[in-house]
């Protein structure tokens, strides 16, 4: 027996004491968003400093001025073992509303979802402490199987991740040297398919905008002034439909500057993925896609910028009817880039596409939120190529490369303070509902998860 | 002394009685809108049925399935004097956002609102308590004067004006014949400025639409379908845009069938007013007319039709950001009308305009609210002539004849109902924030307001 099938058996036989011992954290409400969970983050912190002290890691809770970070040390098998630094965060999202949860959300427990599928249920179950989990349970495989980890590692759970991560910036650049190793492993991601694992290697960026526009001093009657002053909601929907032309494309100066076509490699293997408009749409009631026109979907929200309204108001909006002209109205508009799109380039294009359409009488104020460029990470390096191979070992299919249309900030971060790039890997399920109410998380993610994590960690144990 | 003499004296003999008995009116919580306060719209109807039995009305409270009318008779000096049907209404506007109330909403006071001019505050001071009430004294000031009123009078006094009116399309025809007189007297609007009376002889008609455009069947993240989703916010957007083109015209097909242009003479005293854009929009904190290019802003407001969104919103409108896609947008829009324009073929060519600019696989609903077409009232019919003469002596400047750009619907249904031509004068200021916090009535209004009445009472009882 090597020792990767040692430990792939150890794994498989403690799986009932991983699963109470995910149910421990799951336990804790570790919210981080709301202040008055502040005691039960830092539980949570404090419980996997204790978890991995127990599996031999040199671990602690660091105070910042928000949560506590956990970071753990371990040495490998040789002096020379590869680094690896993994990331994953034991902080969850809020659980209202509460009455749409079917069990409770901090009583986690196992659910037939349908017939021959059982999940774990619960908060945090699938973001991000399953998917944690699966990490720190093989890693306690290869330490029963064979006393050692076959890498050295350093671990870094963040309890801030639901809520902006205001101090993980400065606690990167103030340990970067603690922390440096290899490469990073992150999982936060999901599978493409229950049979198929994903290594994600395009995440869009991300620009955020807020947007008011300000016309006379004060609410007007449409009776009196209608047809002679300004109304703000005409100038705002102006600007908003004015975002994108007939085909679907971005209208903002230099919008697509940076922007490449996908390579057609790439484009044919997300082909493959035979995954349909009817398909991706059908999930949520839509049929027709809108956006670019001739693109596929995968590659409209992997592979290309978008720029949505998320959110607009102003004027009367309560029931029943009132004739006002409104003195303000406002949007909540956000661009999703690609490539090397500049994200302060975007915002100044957008900020001038508005005051381009703006009347002369009129004012307009912003408040940014957030700004973060795509990352590309490499489909190829051998990193990827060990862990991809690994995880074709598991599955029941070969592990594919992905886009993500959502950005993984940390990724950009690592990057930058710790000169690192990531591998991102994970085994969430589309149907997760991670910030919504039920979430879960498959007991075959979780199991399966953990089998990958003592083989990827097999995998890049030699240089 | 001549009657008008002393009933003049006897108005100004007891102003100040006046004021306390307007008080009394206006601490009544008469919101119609709000069912918690039924009760009070009941007690303002009562309230008013006491006053004018004092007075030898034959009055009384009549019940509706609403809040209740009033109703009340009184002869003139001989029994062929003309007769005219007085209309007001009691109830008022809610009062959100109390907080921006300097003074109580419910407790009316003077107060000094620049050098030398003074106003009475509270809710209902202008609209409509505080005009009413200048009929009211100016009947009472007859009474003391000479015995008697000059014309035969009936009051109908109704509680849902700032509602919708439900009630009173039956209440009139239930009651027609009880109703009739020679003319109808309207108070509900205002002066042309502190100096100068105005008759209000052209009221744009309006029609009301909600709008909601549903895409996805729930919320979407703007990560993961942002690109590929349909966004209703963006949907909606270009509806809205779309609604008028570069000149400022609006787009829906056959939306100018039955404007005509204003004829030259009327456009020319219109302009002898001498209110520049300036002027109009710079109460408000504006400067550039908007709507349609080379018209001036009395003609836009009283003349032309209009396009108005009254209200939108739609996604995350909260603090922060939350990156989502909306699965419903939405939008209050109304229609100002002209002329002969048809409420129901604006309605029709709107949800066409929605129709058309829709996705296949997204839905509309609709939740239409009211539709008046426009209203031409003669400018020289005998009854007009009287009563702008009677304006003409009371005030320093003679009495203009006007356009009002928002619609009196009680005038249409006076001419469907009754086959009565309504004539309507107030003393209203534009700066009286009707609907708004803070509303205010001059103190010149209300008592050049009773003798006004007291002058066309007087102009109006010989044949």
């Amino acid at each position: 027996m090597t020792n990767l099938t040692a430990a792939l058996s150890a794994a498989d036989a403690q799986f009932e004491q991983s699963l109470e011992r995910l149910f421990g954290l799951l336990r804790i409400q570790s919210i981080s968003t709301d202040p008055a969970y502040a005691p039960e983050c830092r539980r949570a912190g404090q419980w996997l400093v204790d978890e991995l002290t127990e599996l031999g890691f040199e671990a602690s809770l660091r105070d910042t001025t928000g949560h506590p970070m956990v970071v753990a040390h371990h040495p490998g098998a040789t002096p020379d073992a590869p680094h690896f630094l993994f990331y994953g965060h034991y902080d969850v999202q809020p659980v209202d509303p509460l009455n749409l949860w079917t069990e409770p959300p901090f009583e986690p427990a196992i659910k037939e979802i349908e017939p021959g599928r059982k999940a774990i249920t619960g908060r945090g179950s699938s973001d991000d402490k399953g998917q944690l989990m699966t990490f720190v349970e093989a890693c306690r495989a290869w330490k029963q199987a064979s006393g050692v980890l076959p890498c050295r590692i350093t671990i870094l759970f963040e309890g801030e991740e639901e809520s902006g991560s205001p101090s993980l910036k400065p606690f990167l650049e103030a340990n970067a040297e603690e922390l440096k190793a290899d490469c990073a492993l992150v999982c936060d991601t999901g599978m493409w398919d229950a049979e198929t694992p994903a290594i994600a290697v395009a995440l869009r960026g991300l620009v955020g905008e807020e947007v008011t526009i300000t016309a006379a001093d004060r609410d007007l009657h449409s009776g009196l002034f209608g047809g002679a002053a300004a109304n703000p909601l005409h100038i705002l929907s102006k600007i908003l439909a004015d975002l994108h032309d007939d085909t679907g494309r971005v209208t903002l100066e230099g919008f697509y500057d940076g922007v490449e076509e996908t390579p057609a490699q790439i484009l044919a293997s997300w082909e493959s993925l035979g995954r349909t408009a009817e398909d991706f749409l059908g999930e949520v009631g839509l049929s027709v896609p809108s956006g670019e026109k001739g693109r596929s979907v995968l590659e409209l929200t992997w592979a290309r910028p978008t720029a949505e309204v998320n959110g607009m108001w102003g004027g009367y909006t309560g029931e029943g009817f009132k004739t006002v002209i409104a003195a303000k109205a406002s949007a909540k508009v956000s661009f999703r880039l690609v490539g090397k799109q500049d994200p302060a380039q975007v915002r100044a294009a957008f900020r001038a596409h508005v005051e381009s359409r703006l009347p002369a009488d009129c004012t307009v104020s912003y408040a940014p939120h957030g700004g973060s460029p795509a990352i590309q990470l490499p489909f190829d390096s051998p990193v990827v190529t060990k862990v991809r191979a690994a995880l074709t070992d598991e599955w029941p299919k070969p592990a594919v490369m992905i886009g993500m249309g959502g950005s993984i900030p940390i990724v950009g971060d690592f990057q930058t303070y710790l000169g690192l790039q990531s591998v991102l890997c994970g085994f969430g399920r589309t149907d997760d509902r991670i910030h919504s109410p039920n979430e879960k998380y498959d007991l075959a993610s979780f199991a399966g998860g953990i089998r990958s994590w003592v083989r990827i960690l097999d995998g890049l144990s030699t240089r």
